[in-house]
């Protein structure tokens, strides 16, 4: 491939390693896994997951779960609460696949009572003190009563309880991530005793990338839905997740111009290719620039940081050696802060034998 | 229009009076008004400058350049430094229309040397204070020496000079806009005294929404390339160059969760719809949540705060009366941080005539 403009590559090899390592783990503990596909949105990623024997997924909309049903896949649960303007859109659906629906109120199962004629799954969104979405897991109280609402709904089977524990996104060290994780499965596992009834199967289904990567204690409970691991990126770096050569994407960006004086080389490769997110190294930092080789790209010895971008334009701040080592029109790879916001933007990926691989946005 | 999920709204009249002003503006000074199409990239939005007499157009990128001169655009400024490696692309475009190039760099000139077969006009991008990119205004040697070698290549036509004034946005207070304006425009006018010979004509481009929507002093300049004012956004009304009912653009989002003791209601719009661009309202906020009606959106008495994004999902802060007034499944409009990447995310416009206005990304 001739590169022209921003391009997002792949290393298919560390994304291949990055998801067999993830399906290894969850065997090992006895776990469902239910991969998150938000985060590369592709079919030809998910047919890794396929050849390891991944049968269920997750995705985050009506639309994600309609493109890799096209794609055959016949078990989705769409991780995010119900959007009751879709409700015709994910009738078609469920009368094809094996569908999985968030609920956290009683307006959605009235909903779904109405105008749903075909049968689906349905998990409780539990907040688990993340503050984000999901029925707070001490209203029990609240719980229950959907609970019943839902299992007095003909088209509704109450499959279990499903909790995101994004907050540890925020966490400070390694030990925070993994005390967020035990308190996530603590409270999940205590109400799920608290609201069985007779022993019935309540499945408890947790996951994110940075507990679901460093825990080791998963006793009670029954699936995981990691998404981010596919990739990692810089946040999963910071948070001492993932090294930087676990990151298995890049994107591509030709130098426009260089400012020896100021150590600044600008890129083409902005907010419209890596987005505006970023993590904290000091200041707010938008990615890492690492140098591309025919194989894919090397990780610099000193940093390189960009530390902004408006629409188009990336700045990096580069060290005297590295921009001697630099032309105009050389591409620079950037490892993105935010791995699921950039390959949303940039639609499709490349690898260094040329080969595309979809996006649904592409 | 039935609405299901995040769409983006226009407001077709608020839009064109956006674009009237500033077209009248642009006259009243004797400015030539080259608008920036990357904040809207639409075809059927660049008709109403069309139908305002506007025939010159900026853009960011060579893709944006083919879009717009496959609607019978003929004058068109990529105001963005080359990209060397997409030359080939650049002169099948320079074949058809009249195109504008933006150089910083003696590699740029000689790699169009090498390649370009067709003639194109060449602006040098100065950096006037904003320290993104461009040759600083003070390098007057370094910008001669630039002007020398464009006048040295056959295919190149030396034009002018071309600023962008970003700091505005790192601005204060209007009168901080005012005197980054007036510096901008001293600095462009000194340097072309310096660089001038024998009278010969140099244009002077500069542009920014800020500083081409507060200034009226303009003596010396010959162009304005402002872009954002089409929509105007948050960003905007915070510097205090628009009000919140010149933004021209929202996201309609649907309610899918109110967390009624925590003030909290979630939508189904998060970055992938809004951008993770920010504006500091005590804090960052990155949209205001509006009203929705029959004829577009009504901006509420007391600000609801959208103070979250993750992929999909929005968390806005709301008063006990808006929580009461709001249900489960209803859309609520949100106003975005920064317009040009919500639009970019968005692929399409929509207004309450159930009119689609195209986006070159959808």
């Amino acid at each position: 491939m001739t590169l022209t403009k921003p391009t997002l590559l792949i290393d298919p090899e560390q994304c291949q390693r990055n998801i067999t390592a993830m399906t290894q783990k969850a065997r090992q503990h006895g776990l469902i896994f239910r991969p998150h596909f938000k985060t590369h949105q592709s079919r030809k990623i998910g047919q890794w997951f396929r050849d390891r024997g991944i049968d269920k997924i997750t995705v985050s909309s009506v639309d994600m779960a309609r493109y890799f049903s096209q794609d055959g896949w016949q078990d989705i649960t769409i991780a995010f609460p119900l959007n009751i303007n879709e409700i015709p859109q994910i009738d078609q659906l469920a009368a094809t696949i094996n569908l999985h629906l968030t609920l956290l109120n009683e307006e959605s199962v009235e909903a779904l009572h109405r105008s749903l004629h075909h049968p689906v799954e349905i998990f409780i969104k539990i907040d688990t003190g993340s503050k984000r979405t999901g029925l707070p897991h001490q209203n029990v109280r609240d719980i229950l009563h959907l609970k019943e609402k839902i299992e007095q709904t003909p088209q509704l089977h109450f499959k279990g309880l499903l909790a995101h524990p994004g907050h540890t996104y925020q966490a400070n060290s390694r030990e925070e991530i993994l005390a967020i994780h035990r308190q996530t499965r603590d409270r999940m596992v205590a109400l799920r005793d608290k609201i069985r009834k007779n022993n019935e199967p309540i499945l408890l289904s947790v996951g994110d990338t940075p507990s679901n990567t460093l825990a080791d204690e998963f006793e009670g409970i029954d699936e995981i839905r990691p998404g981010n691991f596919v990739f990692y990126d810089l946040q999963q770096y910071k948070l001492q997740v993932c090294s930087l050569s676990d990151i298995a994407v890049a994107v591509a960006c030709p130098v426009v111009a260089k400012h020896e004086d100021q150590g600044r080389i600008v890129v083409f490769g902005g907010a419209v290719h890596l987005s505006k997110d970023t993590f904290m190294d000091g200041r707010p930092v938008y990615g890492y620039g690492v140098i591309m080789n025919e194989n894919g790209w090397i990780i610099p010895e000193q940093k390189v940081i960009v530390s902004k971008v408006s629409q188009e334009h990336g700045i990096l701040n580069v060290s005297p050696y590295m921009m001697k080592r630099v032309s105009i029109g050389d591409f620079l790879g950037i490892l993105p802060a935010h791995s699921c916001l950039t390959a949303n933007l940039m639609g499709s990926y490349w690898d260094h034998h040329q080969n595309r691989y979809d996006h649904m946005r592409g």
